[in-house]
């Protein structure tokens, strides 16, 4: 196992920080690294807002369902699915754009989603650690009007960066022969071997909270299930041009 | 700049690749790279089918619209969004699970993402280099049927892995002040970047095809947008459980 593989599995979200600053210089490195993961059809679609602004940042903590790590942390960045860039190319060409398709929404959001995992890894490399923020989802309509973002773009998820003051486990993962199946889905042993994991996700929990919290995963699972999903993202997205074919 | 960082910033598609097999150990390390990226709410919503059946894997370069790497590679691995293991977990614990929500559409997709980004971030890190495959959405319902997928497991993108048999520059991307934005959302400079940007990539496909290819991204951009994109995502979607409401 090499020094990537070890620090890529020894990942773990991070929520407390010291004072030290992350200078822009790194800042744009990381970001350079977001953008050099691989991108559909090398559509380049995402756009990252980094918030500076201290009120922006108080806004964003409230925003996000009382998340104070948005403030604190050194750096806090917006990934935005950003299709604007593609109706100013559409426009530079005299094209017509076909949007609201969803397959678009989709490479948009996985372009995203790729761009922001080589910036966590690449903080990581230099110790700097952090959170992905889906609670800009919660109310994204005023994050949305917050950042300015026009039509086409939408705000996927936050991320909080700094050098981390808090020292937290690696979370236990479902056992690979949950997750890696071989040539067809199957799904047989599943439940059995979930029975089994429940009882390490309860330990990990007692270990952590000092018995406070003690829930098995499928447990964890169906509770959150039971709930809406942020219901509003659906009209939310339309309104932004996506999800609309 | 550290060696991580160093091979994040130069990762290229690779297609061609030699001989030389990737053992099972060393592919379930990288899956376990994969699970420990972050998750969105422990949801774990990535499962990986990993084809190794000749004939499977010569249908699929097929239906991906004709990809041989798919069959050349010396692994391809399919993404799927899972929300069957949800739907198990809730009825672990007899509770109605809500589904169809866009926003459980967007987290399990968004977790299929995080977790191949580290994977093939792991596999660079030994020599192994790859590619997404987005292809497999053409005909996603043939591939969903061919790999036996249930409702609520979508397949997101595959990843063919091997060791290079060819040696792609890295494809130039837009500059850093098009991508990276201060606090709020602004493209007054964008279209003037662009422009330059565009003579960059010109260059880069003129160099790398001896002059056969001669396109500017924006125009790249504006032929794909112009036409459908994948116009059978939506109701698929919904026919798997997803993007419902």
């Amino acid at each position: 196992m090499n020094e990537i593989i070890k620090l890529l599995q020894s990942h773990r979200s991070v929520r407390k920080f010291t004072d030290q600053g992350i200078e822009q210089s790194v800042l744009e490195e990381l970001v350079k690294c977001g953008q050099s993961a691989a991108t559909s059809s090398f559509i380049q679609a995402c756009t990252v807002i980094q918030v500076d602004d201290p009120s922006a940042r108080e806004q964003l903590v409230t925003l996000a369902g009382n998340q104070p790590y948005i403030a604190t942390a050194a750096r806090f960045i917006v990934f935005c699915a950003d299709m604007k860039r593609h109706q100013l190319a559409c426009d530079m060409h005299q094209a017509d754009m076909l949007s609201g398709y969803t397959e678009q929404f989709i490479t948009a959001t996985i372009d995203c989603a790729l761009f922001a995992q080589n910036v966590l890894t690449a903080g990581e490399s230099l110790g700097i650690e952090g959170v992905y923020i889906g609670g800009i989802r919660n109310q994204i309509q005023a994050v949305t009007d917050l950042l300015g973002l026009p039509d086409l773009v939408y705000p996927v998820f936050g991320m909080c960066l700094g050098y981390p003051a808090q020292n937290p486990e690696v979370k236990p993962r479902l056992p690979l022969s949950v997750v890696l199946k071989k040539d067809s889905y199957s799904d047989e042993q599943d439940e059995a071997i979930i029975r089994e994991y429940d009882e390490l996700v309860r330990e990990y929990y007692r270990t952590r909270t000092g018995g406070n919290k003690d829930t098995a995963w499928s447990e964890q699972i169906s509770d959150m299930l039971m709930k809406e999903a942020r219901p509003h993202m659906l009209e939310y997205l339309k309104s932004r041009g996506y999800l609309i074919r």
